[in-house]
């Protein structure tokens, strides 16, 4: 710990700075957070919330943005095959391994303004403060707009991520966006990039040249305020199984119709769905964390109405947990479950398409050096498995020493009241700051 | 029994015809009921299927269809206040309580073409049939096409039945037409009806001054053919009480949200549909026909998606059952299951209007009659309790003695694919008319 660091002088990475001026220049920032958020909320009204959608106008303008914001910092921007945007601080020997402080950029519709922009703007605020503070880090500082990290537009995750690391698998680039019905691959050429690369798997970057990806991002779920605390450090990103598009077929049969001949296709959609919720109420119990979520959940609404039995039903499903065999004994669950329902309600089940996303180990050396770094600031943060999937498993499953920091959120995220206080999302920053400081060796 | 009467002499009403003549009678008819049909498809595509929307082009149409039928036929033509149709064979006494024959002109969306449609044409054809047989009624034989049976585009059921009758609620004027927006009465008035007269109770039909109301209509069911019966003889219509637009409120979140925050809308209405499921099948196991259906099931399709948990949910639901203390009984267990759920899943359920329609007796002289005659007749006709509501039991309510005839539909109703068989048809006609020309007096 040098004491002598101070703003003027020089001082090499690897020695931390001292709490009070650490704090001090992360919050000597806190305008230029504050602008930027404001500034990505104006150009990206979704009336209610937020819409920056997928490799769409939204996204595009979340982009130009951070572009901007890093422009004007004399950062050195890069774009690679998937459309990223990449921010850069030299560090003195370029060929070392570098780290790399993100989040991806595009929401849900109607979403909020911090899930995922508040990831890029931490990356640009720990870069700010640390020139304040006269760091000469030797590999470079990297801050990087992930896209498509929102399933949402194209049913498939991470995009952004796997493409830059070269793990998307091809034929997601003929994923159709659900509101224009264009492929992936024509959007992502629209906005620069270049599907063939990702097609051809030529990888942006490479796993063994990143010394850390580190992504802050608001909670998903209310935990921190339920706890107290401003922040967490993530234990573990969860995996998922998904099935985006099930269709069951029953048939459509005036509302008199008896039991013994109806093939009621809501009926039979309600009673797997609740078959689901009692395996999660088991796991619950047993203090196993699962989620069970049917995003999308309703009768085919050019049919439906009072008096007309339904006979077809669609669904998403999303189920996922922090162990690869808690998903994997559920998946095993399904078809018993649903070989039931299809006898007792004489309806089929068209699972479609399936998708999943490896659970997310978590780097133990980063988890206990933000621990550490917490304990040393006098930053109150406890460990918290994330809820939600994030960027951060993609580069986990590359094999990226990765972690995350969440920041506390009232009221969720995915909806336009999403909420962030700005000296939690400092607090966070800090602790980034201060491991980076410690790493940027 | 007249062995005498011959198609060329003059028969007086009370008397039966011989099983053959009546049949062969019936039977040359069978081209126009054809054409007739024929003709109302062919100007009522749904695409798939039928659309004559109530108060609206579809169901004009075939109001038109039936009047220039009736005025070939020469039959009088009277129009109500509801807009209702009446063709009438003057009686020689028409002072005397009419014979009623009829059934609805509207359908569901994507319907089929002999839902309702096929009571009126049953009426015109026995008509046509007793006159060429030479019978001579005393009092008036009419065939009524009722408007706005299917409740699907009001929410609302029997409004030109109870119409005629006076005994629809003034308020049900100001319901509003799902697709157009428009209210009832707008609807009605633009129909050539009077909704300031029906909005003053004043009726059209006088329940004393019926002898009866007769309804053939297609089974909703495949009961007659699962049995082998071209027709049935019903023995009840049920009773229902209604809610069409239910709304449960929870909250939109991510989709990694832990359980104990979670306020899943579709998880919670998935549980209220599996909860009245079980009702619905202890009630089977106990021998009690009911029936439950959620036709409309749904979420936000505004809002809903893969990684959002469902904040708000809607449903219609319809419980029906042919005895008034069942449907109380089901009804009275609804608020402990609905606050059961909302304390679990921390959401709220709005149920906003109910409606209902009272359990509609069928008069047993009628039924024991229209027995005795498909007895005497060689047609084999079969009990059945109606699944469906029908217009019938709003006259039934009304205190007019009332029977509805069933013909075999393999395929179910309020679909595309819906079915009837012309010698089924006719099969029902001639039991009608049976019981006509022994009861026109």
């Amino acid at each position: 710990m040098s004491l002598s660091s101070s703003p003027a002088g020089a001082t090499r990475a690897g020695e931390p700075f001292a709490a009070e001026a650490l704090k001090q220049a992360i919050a000597a920032q806190r305008e230029m957070a504050l602008a930027l958020f404001a500034r990505l909320a104006e150009g990206s009204r979704g009336d209610p919330g937020i819409m920056r959608d997928t490799y769409g106008d939204g996204e595009n303008f979340g982009h130009a943005v951070f572009a901007e914001a890093a422009r004007d910092a004399g950062l050195e921007l890069q774009c690679d095959a998937a459309a990223n945007t990449y921010a850069s601080w030299a560090g003195e020997d370029r060929t070392r391994p570098r780290i790399l402080m993100g989040s991806h950029l595009d929401s849900v519709p109607h979403g909020g303004n911090f899930d995922g922009a508040a990831g890029v703007v931490a990356g640009l605020v720990v870069i700010a403060a640390l020139r304040q503070l006269g760091l000469q880090p030797r590999c470079d500082l990297t801050v990087m707009g992930v896209r498509a990290e929102e399933s949402v537009w194209f049913e498939v995750s991470y995009v952004g991520s796997r493409g830059a690391l070269a793990t998307l698998p091809a034929e997601a680039l003929d994923n159709r966006r659900i509101d224009t019905g264009r492929s992936l691959a024509d959007h992502i050429a629209t906005c620069g990039g270049a599907p063939e690369s990702l097609r051809r798997g030529e990888r942006f970057l490479d796993p063994d040249r990143i010394r850390a990806f580190l992504e802050v991002h608001i909670e998903q779920a209310p935990s921190l305020v339920e706890a107290g605390y401003p922040i967490a450090i993530c234990t573990g990103i969860p995996g998922n199984f998904r099935f985006p598009n099930v269709v069951v077929k029953g048939r459509h049969d005036h509302v008199g119709t008896p039991r013994r001949f109806r093939r009621d296709a809501a009926m039979a959609a309600a009673a797997f769905a609740t078959a689901l919720d009692e395996i999660w109420a088991e796991h619950e119990a047993a203090g196993i964390p699962i989620a069970i979520t049917f995003g999308r959940f309703h009768t085919d609404t050019r049919k439906h109405g009072m008096t007309t039995v339904p006979g077809a039903f669609h669904f998403s499903l999303d189920v996922r947990a922090y162990d690869a065999g808690v998903l994997a004994a559920i998946e095993a669950r399904l078809p018993a479950i649903v070989a039931r329902i299809e006898k007792e309600k004489r309806v089929s089940f068209d699972f479609r398409a399936r998708a999943s996303a490896a659970v997310g180990p978590v780097d133990q050396a980063i988890f206990t050096g933000m621990t550490q770094s917490a304990a040393r600031l006098g930053i109150r943060a406890m460990p918290l498995g994330s809820p939600a999937s994030h960027d951060s498993a993609a580069f986990a499953a590359a094999g990226v020493p990765t972690a995350m920091l969440f920041i506390r959120n009232e009221n969720g995220s995915h909806n336009p009241d999403e909420r962030m206080d700005i000296d939690d999302f400092l607090d966070a920053c800090t602790v980034m700051a201060d491991w980076v400081a410690a790493n940027a060796t």
